[in-house]
């Protein structure tokens, strides 16, 4: 990390300046968990939206996608357990309800709020129950409640992800903030995640989305558990502009340095995102170089990352290769097969297509830590692609035969 | 079925005149279990080939492909428990030499000779166990070595997958006789599997290869268990014009009875390799209908056959179709969410991209069948396509864990 930018112990949404949170029960989930999360800041500012490709997207999508062409923003209430998803004009209505109610709340016009929902899809949201949470909610915003809101926001994850930044600008400091959730539904460009990021910094609509969509491009698209892209995913970052510093711009030095902060911001988180991947006993960095385009390298990762042969080889701690050179073969990716050359952290398992000299016991070895990195030269090109995805395991089978 | 196509009990690839076939245990699997599969023709007749499009094919199919070409043949020689993909020129120089030591023993040119393996990839191939294996099928070949032949094929099948048909063409009777493996690595064009069909009739290359064509667009085309596309995919016809029919070629009625034989017979052995799909226990047909056009219907239907989350719900019994909806959302086709009908069985479950009126009971009891259907119908065209394919269960993995 550089010396710039700092990480904030125990940091979250609520790390920069003039944001609170929430997360409060209202029982959308049993057992008393935790399913309504709201972030808000003391005052406007601007919002940069990231949404789901998903052509059938959740009526909150919908919405907030509308919101964020506005480009003003205020606040985001998330709750969890239903992603009114597939619920037709009465889940446009309800997530249209939930902003109005948090605009009255704060004081602000319902288009400076963004809805997010996440959980069963195709099930219409328990009103009496989101209603409640939302007052709720609002009476206990608190500049500490972002590990609360962190924890309002989960469904199948087992830990909240959360991170805080301070970055040194020169003459001032701007601090960032953010959480997530993901599990289930992890995929290609925008898994199935909501990532809520808050900062300080004073910067115009523009120069915010181009950063957070350099920061997706590099995190979010590039992380991959089970190949499904959901109907819900979101990415929103909330800037107030209360650091007061000189506004950031692309031409300034001051931009870059924010960028590279928001980049490892939402690295960190997405890299949490798949460390918590439902099930997974594994999480695996797929690189691809060589390839004779970035398009092909892409093809060639998400073709290993999505094989679901290759996941099960790694669960069971088989360096299986050949598993892996066939997904390659079928990725519609340029490959001679006589040349791949293949790396597990460093150790040559394949040479010009066919098993190396190195001894099988070294390749088994890495396989057998929980985290490893398989490099795939395919000597054809130059064109490169990392991603990180996992195994698959009888666990995640058992999560999700259920909801 | 029609009347002039009659099944004939305990038929396979020894069922039509002229052909004999051997399976033996050499010892490439463990525990004496068969292993190795001989098919030849009394006489060289025409062949028909189709094989994985796979970029990195493995050596036999890179040598049958050659052989095909050329377009005439006399024998088959298979082995199960070791794929020979990606295992260089050595892999290359031991698929030519199972094809002589076969042409050798036949009397034969090797180029009439066709050689298919299945099972681990990356392995050199134990040769001495195979040329003990050659020697032996040679001597063991008889008219009733069909099923011999169709147990040597298998890897993590549970069962042999045979079939034959008595084709009454008016003057002429011909037979059709067929065998297949599949179990993992089963999916799109061509699924990892093998299929060798044999018939008596007599017909040119080019009608075998039109009939061929049409038979596995509709049948092994149309499978899909895991999505991952084989090295090692292979569809032979061989066709040694013993019946001395009338050629048949595709402007006479004969030639399109012949064909709706070879498409019953190839769509029957690929309804058991789904069937028989690595630790499955749900056959789900896949219908997409009313999409923009064909294309964008089997980009749905394969989305939807391939979503693990889908896949893992069928498992559970539980009938999630939000999961559908969403796979439909991400296939790239042209979708409205709030135009698709779905319907379980005739079950309507959504309508209009929300929950249908029909009692979730009746859904879920469509589920726990052992073999259903989903019609999906997207009300954007016309454009219709079907799959045929399976759950995804702990089996899978764990099988799927080691090799």
């Amino acid at each position: 990390m550089k010396e710039d930018i700092l990480p904030v112990e125990e940091g979250g949404v609520t790390t920069p300046r003039g944001f609170l949170a929430s997360g409060v029960a209202c029982g959308i989930k049993a057992g008393g968990k935790k399913d309504l999360a709201l972030i808000c800041s003391e005052r406007t500012g601007c919002v940069a939206g990231l949404f789901t490709r998903n052509r059938v997207p959740a009526a909150p999508v919908v919405l907030s996608r509308r919101h964020a062409a506005q480009g003003r923003g205020r606040a985001v209430v998330i709750n969890s357990g239903n992603a009114n998803a597939c619920t037709g004009s009465r889940g446009m209505a309800n997530a249209t309800e939930m902003a109005h109610r948090v605009a009255a709340g704060m004081g602000c016009p319902p288009e400076e709020v963004f809805v997010c929902s996440t959980g069963r899809i195709g099930v219409p949201l328990p009103m009496a129950k989101i209603r409640k949470g939302i007052g709720l909610a609002l009476e206990r915003l608190s500049p500490q409640g972002g590990k609360d809101a962190a924890m309002g926001i989960l469904t199948t994850d087992t830990f909240p992800k959360t991170m805080g930044l301070r970055v040194n600008l020169g003459q001032q400091e701007v601090f960032i903030g953010g959480m997530a959730k993901g599990a289930g539904m992890i995929d290609p460009r925008l898994a199935t995640m909501l990532c809520i990021v808050t900062t300080d910094a004073d910067l115009s609509k523009e120069a915010l989305t181009l950063a957070a969509r350099r920061a997706a491009a590099e995190s979010f698209n590039r992380i991959s558990i089970d190949g499904d892209c959901s109907t819900n995913d979101t990415v929103l970052v909330l800037a107030n502009g209360l650091a007061r510093n000189r506004p950031l711009s692309p031409e300034n030095g001051e931009f870059r340095l924010f960028q590279s902060a928001l980049s490892l911001l939402m690295g960190r988180l997405a890299r949490m995102v798949v460390e918590d991947g439902e099930g997974i006993s594994k999480v695996v960095e797929i690189q691809v170089q060589g390839a004779a385009d970035e398009g092909d390298a892409e093809r060639a990762a998400r073709a290993v990352a999505h094989s679901l042969l290759v996941k099960c080889s790694w669960h069971g701690e088989d360096p299986n290769w050949g598993r892996i050179l066939a997904a390659i073969g079928y990725s519609g990716s340029e490959v001679d097969g006589n040349r791949v050359d293949i790396f597990y952290n460093g150790v040559q398992a394949v040479a010009a297509g066919a098993r190396a000299r190195t001894p099988a016991r070294l390749v088994r070895e890495v396989v057998r830590l929980p985290q490893f990195t398989i490099l795939i030269d395919l000597r054809m090109g130059s064109g490169h692609f990392r991603l990180l995805t996992t195994d698959l395991t009888e666990r995640y089978v058992r999560l999700n035969k259920g909801e």
